[in-house]
């Protein structure tokens, strides 16, 4: 069977939009001769669109979007995924559906039955789990239509008591017994750097245990918080997987199930594969608000340094502005390197000194502060003086400002609220300082656009006098390490000190997460790489007796 | 049987002060003869710990508070709520369960059926549904326990496609087959302004239905954005309520099922509630995380007038701090109206003109400005630089700030982001303003606490000369009309407008609610007082095409 994988970028409830690109595919792979062409999960509405599916008028246009794409179905049949409604009379309103579109018609809807409830995933809101299995049969053919999570035979768990379990159906077991030809799965399955192979293991090893070839098509483009990075591919019944497409952007292919022609990608490392999400995380986060231009602060420090490359790659120079901010603990190399910065990267740049305002605030207020010594109050007057500007220039011109914190400072909350943690979107929100350091080397492969001062200058927040973070931080290699264990990992504190940490640095650590959930409620989206991003998919009480 | 009812408030995560005063109540109980005390769903942990439950070590001290609370139970049996694992190959690692307690031993755990995973709730994340029903035999008597969402039958959802359905399962169908004498239900049910007899109306339906009495166990107190009222009842077969314990607070009773003594609560009308839920919000927020004092900007206006008001109550005026922060376009009347407000209550304050702050930004920006007419970028200004200096008096002093914006303004993003809409609460970010007028006549009711002219002046941000709501906003009474229906009922633009409001009215406000789900994204948490709270019960994707 000749099967066109469709791999596409959608805008969620941008239903002309998702329409367009959806019959653009229907025709291109009617022309080169498919005779089914495959798209992804909700790709009518685009995944996830949270509680827009409560919303009657939001089903509807999704049903209306669903008989147009259909009508396009002539000489093609297509697979697209789309919410459609439980006619029954229990469980939620609507199914996650794969609709089979044929005949100008939707001749057969087959629903999800496996829906995910852990990290970022939220379908049981939404979603009554199907509990029926049939296979499709078109051209002589029985398609077994799985969605994503379909797939799955464990629940994807990384809490460490218990045994991993598995779901309470195997879709994949129950559609076997009908002896299908073809495995079909239309997938929104976001990227996550440390989870890389996780998904190929899966594909093949139901293709091995079924003995049946799988077609897989998953989205690609940002979501806000979630990139989707493709790699549709089609698996043989030996496990082999003859066919893959790109990472990080649309691509189409038609493949003949029978004699697959090689379509092969390129493997790269992890720190290649979190600067592509992160370009296009800014990107699409940009074109889709119907956003163009940027704006942030520059400090001379590899953040800033690192988000401004990135946001150039992302839209372009002449759509990027810096603002250099100092104040008098900037050292003199802090604004140079800045400089640099800046023209290496042929951006726009503005300096305005903070220290006036500063100066001011502190007037004001030390009627009230009553000589007390200097310290974290005066620290955050900076950092939001410098919040202001930033927004300043943001709402004059329409710039969106980008925030700088990264991973390891958002988890032990080295940022002040309303100051440096402002901004639209978080680009390193879910890279660990460590990484950051890798992101720069990699941006200056070719040459040197993050100055060389940057990167290996030791890190500071310059609100005092000769500030490093080291003077209240350990060393990033081992804060992060840390980190990772209790972040991603769930360890608990003991288990961590078990591993030969210093007990008094993880217990700090711990507590510095623990205590800063109240400035990460209040954060911006964060760009979501790792396989526990803060965000939504990481859900901790504010208020409760951590330690 | 002799019942006793323990209406608790408990802190997450804190498993001592929690034993503790579930012991308490158990001997409380033994001394005045009951023979069975029932506490409230996840009792234990306190509802809800959300990814906590992910934790080895969370779980862990769990059970071991249980085995500890269960030593207590000598002579008498008590009903706990709390974790426990699922031993078995499938599904999710945890039940959501009610143990029988009973010499000195978990002697029975019964598990949650039906997971609510509408609006604020998500238990389906960490929790795998019961699907065995089977009654506690004790003291001669068989008890149908059940947790909460178990004896709700409908689905309560209030998208309005499709019919309303039923769950998959009814617990007390399948209970009622076992000729149970009595049910029990351990519930965490927050409050609700406008779901007032709806928890009520099921106990009633229920107990008429099935011809059997219920007790009922609700929690009381606040975590974070949830406030649960207590309310706990016994419901007699015939549906009459013959016993109800106190709301919004603790308490306690021992109730003879076969002899109940009579006890009830006055009845007080929805303003009256809302008050005392936020008092309860805003001083449970502080004792849980360990805060005392209180800062906020004085306006001169009736949010910040109302939310001065209610945190007073809550938490003491030497414990409450108001600053006032004029700006050029400040009124007399404003400054005149906040001093006496803040003398009324007799709390501290101070005065700090922004002027000069607002003055060296503006100097500072005139370069990159280029006489670009003023707007909305010196408009927030304005209202940052108070932020700034508001949360300075924070970190200097320990106070937390409280946010004053209310529901309307929220909804259609009528605040400064990094400005006004900074706070580490939302007092009336569920409360819209034709209720901060209602509220503050109640706060009124003996004597004139907020100054008349704070509620009568026509409501302004006073960011630009003789600025006033009404210049660019509807009236308040069309405009909360008009969000209620777009927002707590789900209501399409459309469905408004045939209701009769002006077609332009009702997309502008449609439109304004739409574009500034990134401001809410930012916002602080919101004491929940209505069926649909901005926060984690509404979650809207950010990256989307509306309209």
């Amino acid at each position: 069977m000749k099967i066109a994988l469709a791999q596409l970028n959608y805008h969620i409830a941008n239903f002309e939009d998702n329409a367009e690109k959806i019959i653009t595919a229907i025709n291109q792979a009617k022309n080169e001769g498919a005779e089914l062409v495959v798209f992804s999960e909700l790709s009518v509405t685009g995944y996830y669109p949270h509680d827009l599916l409560e919303r009657k008028e939001f089903i509807e246009k999704a049903s209306q979007t669903v008989e147009k794409i259909a009508q396009a179905c002539q000489g093609i049949a297509a697979l697209v995924g789309a919410p459609s409604i439980n006619t029954g009379s229990r469980g939620k309103k609507l199914y996650n559906s794969a609709l089979f579109l044929n005949n100008g018609k939707v001749e057969a809807i087959r629903n999800k039955s496996l829906l995910p409830t852990y990290d970022i995933f939220d379908e049981y809101r939404h979603f009554e789990p199907n509990q029926e299995f049939n296979v499709i049969e078109f051209n002589g053919k029985k398609l077994a239509v799985t969605i994503c999570e379909d797939l799955w035979d464990e629940q994807p768990t990384q809490n460490e008591f218990g045994k991993d379990k598995l779901y309470q159906t195997s879709p994949l077991e129950e559609l076997s017994k009908q002896q299908p030809d073809l495995v079909i799965n239309l997938s929104a399955s976001p990227f996550s750097y440390n989870q890389e192979n996780w998904r190929k293991n899966i594909l093949v090893k139901n293709a091995v245990k079924y003995r049946l070839p799988i077609v897989y098509v998953n989205q690609t483009g940002a979501q806000t918080e979630l990139i989707f990075d493709g790699g549709s591919c089609f698996v043989k019944e030996d496990g082999s997987i003859p066919v893959e497409l790109d990472y990080f952007k649309e691509d189409f292919v038609v493949v003949d199930t029978e004699r697959p022609v090689e379509k092969k990608q390129e493997q790269k490392d992890y720190i290649a594969k979190i600067h592509q999400a992160l370009v296009l995380g800014i990107r699409d986060y940009f074109q889709k608000m119907r956003f163009t231009d940027v704006v942030l602060g520059l400090s001379g420090g590899i953040d800033s340094a690192v988000v401004c490359a990135l946001a150039v790659e992302a839209l372009g120079n002449e759509h990027v502005r810096g603002i250099l901010m100092p104040s008098r603990y900037s050292s003199d190399h802090s604004v140079a390197d800045a400089v640099q910065l800046a023209e290496n990267l042929d951006i726009r740049y503005d300096i305005i000194s903070i220290q006036n305002m500063v100066n001011e605030f502190e007037n004001q207020l030390s009627p009230i502060f009553e000589n007390l010594p200097p310290g974290v109050a005066e620290e955050n007057i900076q950092a939001r003086a410098r919040g202001i500007l930033v927004m300043a220039v943001s709402n004059k011109f329409g710039n969106i400002l980008l925030n700088t914190t990264n991973k390891s400072e958002c988890a032990i909350g080295y940022g002040t609220l309303y100051g440096d943690m402002n901004g639209g979107l978080s680009v390193l929100g879910d890279v660990y300082k460590t990484d950051v350091f890798k992101l720069a080397r990699y941006i200056n492969r070719n040459e040197e656009l993050i100055p060389e001062n940057s990167i290996i200058k030791p890190p500071s927040a310059e609100l005092r006098p000769d500030q490093k973070d080291t003077d209240t931080l350990p060393d990033y290699e081992i804060l992060d390490a840390i980190l990772f264990k209790y972040i991603e990992l769930n360890q608990s504190p003991e288990e961590i000190i078990k591993q030969g940490f210093e007990r008094e640095t993880v217990l700090k650590t711990v507590r510095m997460v623990n205590q800063n959930e109240y400035k990460r409620f209040q954060a911006p989206p964060i760009l979501r790489v790792s396989s526990k991003a803060f965000g939504f998919g990481r859900k901790m009480p504010l208020v409760a007796r951590y330690f």
